[in-house]
């Protein structure tokens, strides 16, 4: 019997997959289509890092157009303002990894409430979240826009287990980027790390709980023994920040 | 004529080369010492920005053992114990980029005060240092170990001044690295990128004062007009920290 309360996904590669932009990109720039997709968030990711660490924040559409802007330059690719919009605007519209829509059924019907924490804006997470009809299976929509910095800071982990509204071991964090999955387990979640691509795990001193292939498997795994929310006393009408003297 | 009053280089990659283990890689790992190479330094840097975020410093080579890890895992290398040692001192014994020397020996000549400020320990700076006979063209040696954070954070930048005797703006920073160039832009340095490759500058929000293409033209940038350390009034016995309340 699992200790779960709830389950909290990373959005970006975990729920959605952000390779699905390389499509219209080839379209736009024939032949460069899956390079521009693999710099642009190589890029992307690292700015949401040396902005955090600068403390120079700025929200994730933004950065997002900085990354495409780098990405370009650093191909060769003149960027017409007109086609930054419409690529920067793919990021709204991601797809869903395949397995996800019927991953996420399984488990509301199982009673799990589950949440989103994302680096993406609130507006970011809604349009994907909304694009894709799949509105239905979130009971919470979490952003870094709420604490200016983004993960794997730890103020993002504390947002999300006070959102959540229990203690943060018993709410399981899922993730395909290892070192979101390093950045929530060394913060105290319980973590899945989804890798799809049979990859190898930072080497960041942390250790995923479960490593499963994809959602379809983090579900099996979940269910297996599944018995409804555990009854567990933890006086967590207010969540982890309750209990926590530097929430 | 310039302000400076004197000069502070970042190391890995701007003073020395970072690629030049990739020989050595290639003689434990016949075909892969160019993507070992890439991948190892892609990952040391990922690592140092994860670590300081997550505020989980370790020194700079058990970092780099960590991301050599990362790397022998995901390229399907078996690192053994004793290889793993030699490469990781391999970041001991990097060679200076080809016109190191002798544009540190004019700007010696000049009089210009020189340091090095770098995510390395003090022991892999001063060995990296002393192994390649530079020891004499430097007054400072510089480590983030002293504030238990890797670049771009601030305390770093503001670190470098403090140990250089005076204010941020009279400091002329030089990297080769898009990033740290923009964190010491935005901390106020006037900077210097040095673009080797010709390549694309982050966008995070700065501008370099002036970029060149190696050492050489940096240095007949500076002393182009020079004229000696300039007589500025600052009051700056005790450097930066003596002006800013917030070192």
């Amino acid at each position: 019997m699992k200790p779960f309360r709830s389950i909290v996904f990373d959005l970006y590669g975990t729920l959605y997959d952000v390779h699905s932009v390389a499509g219209i990109c080839d379209q736009a720039f024939p032949g460069k289509g899956a390079a521009i997709s693999q710099l642009w968030r190589q890029k992307q990711l690292e700015y949401t890092w040396l902005r955090s660490l600068m403390d120079r924040y700025v929200n994730f559409e933004a950065l997002t157009d900085d990354a495409l802007r780098f990405t370009c330059t650093a191909l060769g690719l003149t960027l017409e303002e007109d086609m930054a919009r419409v690529l920067g605007d793919l990021y709204l519209q991601l797809l869903p990894h395949e397995e996800m829509p019927a991953t996420l059924h399984r488990l509301k019907d199982a009673g799990i409430p589950l949440g989103i924490i994302s680096n993406g804006s609130h507006k970011s997470i809604a349009q994907v979240v909304n694009n894709s009809s799949m509105g239905w299976a979130f009971d919470e929509l979490i952003s870094v826009e709420d604490v200016q910095v983004f993960k794997p800071h730890p103020k993002v982990y504390e947002l999300a287990a006070r959102r959540m509204g229990h203690s943060r071991e018993h709410i399981l964090f899922v993730s395909a980027n290892g070192w979101d999955a390093s950045g929530a387990s060394l913060f105290g979640y319980p973590t899945c790390w989804v890798n799809r691509t049979l990859g190898a795990f930072d080497v960041l001193g942390a250790t995923p709980t479960v490593v499963t292939e994809n959602l379809t498997a983090m579900a099996d795994w979940v269910l297996e023994d599944w018995d409804g929310i555990p009854e567990i006393s933890e006086g967590d009408a207010a969540g982890d920040a309750a209990t926590r003297p530097d929430a």
